[in-house]
C-alpha cells in the first residue's frame, strides 16, 4: 500500500490550484477551468491533476458537481473538524474543555457584535432568536437553531477568522446540550433574549455579561458533575 | 473530470478507518494493519481502501511511510490551516482579525495556566522564555521561539481543544511580526518575562493582565495604522 508515492507532485499541483484561486480571486461557487484547460494552464499531467482535485475536495477547497464541473467550495478551505474533535474522547472532559473555549471567545465576541452590528443584522439576529425560542417552548430539538444564533453573532463582528472558528462552536453547542440531557432548556430562551437585547441596544458590556451568564450555566453544570465524581471517588 | 464518482464509497471507508482508530484507541505513531488485513477486516475493496487512505493522509489523520506501513499521524486530524487563512487576503485586516482572536483567547488561557501549571511545566516554560529572550537580544529571527512559548501556555491549561487551536495562533504570531516590520522586538523580552513570572507564581489575574499588555501592543499598532489610513483617506 503506497498512496504517498506521488505525494509531492500532487501536493505541488494542489498548491498551484490554490495559487490560481487566490490570483484570480475566485469566490465560493465560481467555476474552475475544465480539466484540459487546467492541465495546459498549470502544465500538469491529467493523472496528477485529478489526484490534486481529489485532495482539494477533501480539504473543502473544491467541490465537483457531476456533469457540470469543478467549483470553489463554499467552505473555502475551512475544515469540518478544525480542532480535531473526532479523536478527543467524548464525555464530560471534552464538554468542559469546549465550554472553557466558548467562555474565552463568545463573551468578547458578543461585546464586539454590540459595537459593530448593522440595522439589517439586528433584524436577522432577532429572527434567529425567535426561531430558537419557538423550538424551546415547543419542546422540540433546538440544537441547530441554537448554533445558528451563536454563529450569527460571530458574523456581526465582521471578523473572518472568528467566523471560520464557528464550525467548532457548533460542535460545542450540540455536545453540551447532548451531555446535559436537555437540562438547560428551561432557562435558555430567557438567556438568549438577554444576549439579543444587549447586542441590539449596542450595549457592549451588557452583551459580554449576558453571554457569560448564559455559558456559565453550562460550565457550572459540568464543573459540579466533575466535583461530585471526585468527592465521591475520594470518599471511597 | 470526475473525482467524486466513488466519493460516497470512499467516504464510508474513511469513516470505517476512523472508527477503527477510535475503537482500538490507536495513538499517534501507532501502526495500522496492512492493506490485506484492513481490506478483510473492514470488508473494503483494495482500490477504495487506497483512496480512503489518501483522503485520511490529506486530513492529517494517517501518514504513509514508504516501505514501512501506514501510521496514525502525530497531528491526529488537526488540519494545518484550521481557520482557512489560506483564502483570507493577507494584510492589516487579517492581522487585526487575528489579534482580536488572540486577545479573546490568550489572556484567559494565561489565567488558566497560572492555576494549573505543574512544577515540571514551570521549568519548561522558563526554558522557552529564555530561548526567546536570547534570540530577541541577538537581533535574530524569533518567530518560531515566540510561537513555541505561547503554545506551551496552552499545553499548561490541560485543555486539549485549546491545544489544537494553537496552529492558528502560530500563524497569527508570525503574521503580526511580519506585518509590523519587526517593530515589537524592543519590548517583547520584557513582556514575555512578565507573563512567565505571573504564571509561575500562580498569579491568575497577573497572568491575564500581562498577556493583555503584551497583545495590546500589537492590536494598538494595527488599530492606529487603520485609523491613520482612514483619516488620511477621508481628508482627501
Amino acid at each position: 500500500m503506497n498512496p504517498s508515492r506521488t505525494a509531492s507532485r500532487v501536493d505541488l499541483a494542489s498548491a498551484q490550484i490554490i495559487n490560481l484561486i487566490q490570483e484570480k480571486n475566485l469566490q465560493p461557487g465560481d467555476r474552475l477551468p475544465n480539466e484540459q484547460e487546467l492541465s495546459t494552464l498549470l502544465n500538469i499531467g491529467r493523472g496528477t491533476l485529478r489526484e490534486a482535485v481529489k485532495q482539494l475536495v477533501t480539504r473543502n477547497i473544491l467541490v465537483v458537481r457531476q456533469g457540470s464541473g469543478t467549483y470553489v467550495c463554499e467552505h473555502m478551505g475551512v475544515p469540518e473538524d478544525p480542532l480535531g474533535l473526532t479523536f478527543i474522547k467524548k464525555g464530560p472532559e471534552l464538554a468542559i474543555s469546549l465550554v472553557e473555549l466558548r467562555l474565552m471567545i463568545e463573551p468578547e465576541m458578543a461585546a464586539l457584535a454590540a459595537e459593530r452590528i448593522t440595522s439589517e443584522q439586528k433584524k436577522e439576529l432577532t429572527i434567529r432568536c425567535n426561531s430558537l425560542e419557538q423550538l424551546l417552548n415547543a419542546g422540540e430539538n433546538y440544537i441547530n437553531a441554537d448554533a445558528l444564533f451563536h454563529c450569527y453573532i460571530a458574523e456581526c463582528c465582521g471578523n473572518k477568522v472568528l467566523q471560520n472558528l464557528m464550525p467548532t462552536i457548533i460542535t460545542a453547542v450540540s455536545l453540551s446540550i447532548r451531555e446535559s440531557g436537555d437540562g438547560f432548556r428551561a432557562r435558555s430562551a430567557y438567556e438568549h433574549h438577554c444576549i439579543l437585547e444587549a447586542i441590539c441596544r449596542n450595549d457592549s458590556l451588557g452583551a459580554r455579561y449576558s453571554m457569560i451568564t448564559h455559558l456559565n450555566v453550562t460550565r457550572d453544570y459540568f464543573a459540579q458533575q466533575e466535583y461530585l465524581s471526585r468527592v465521591v471517588w475520594n470518599g471511597k
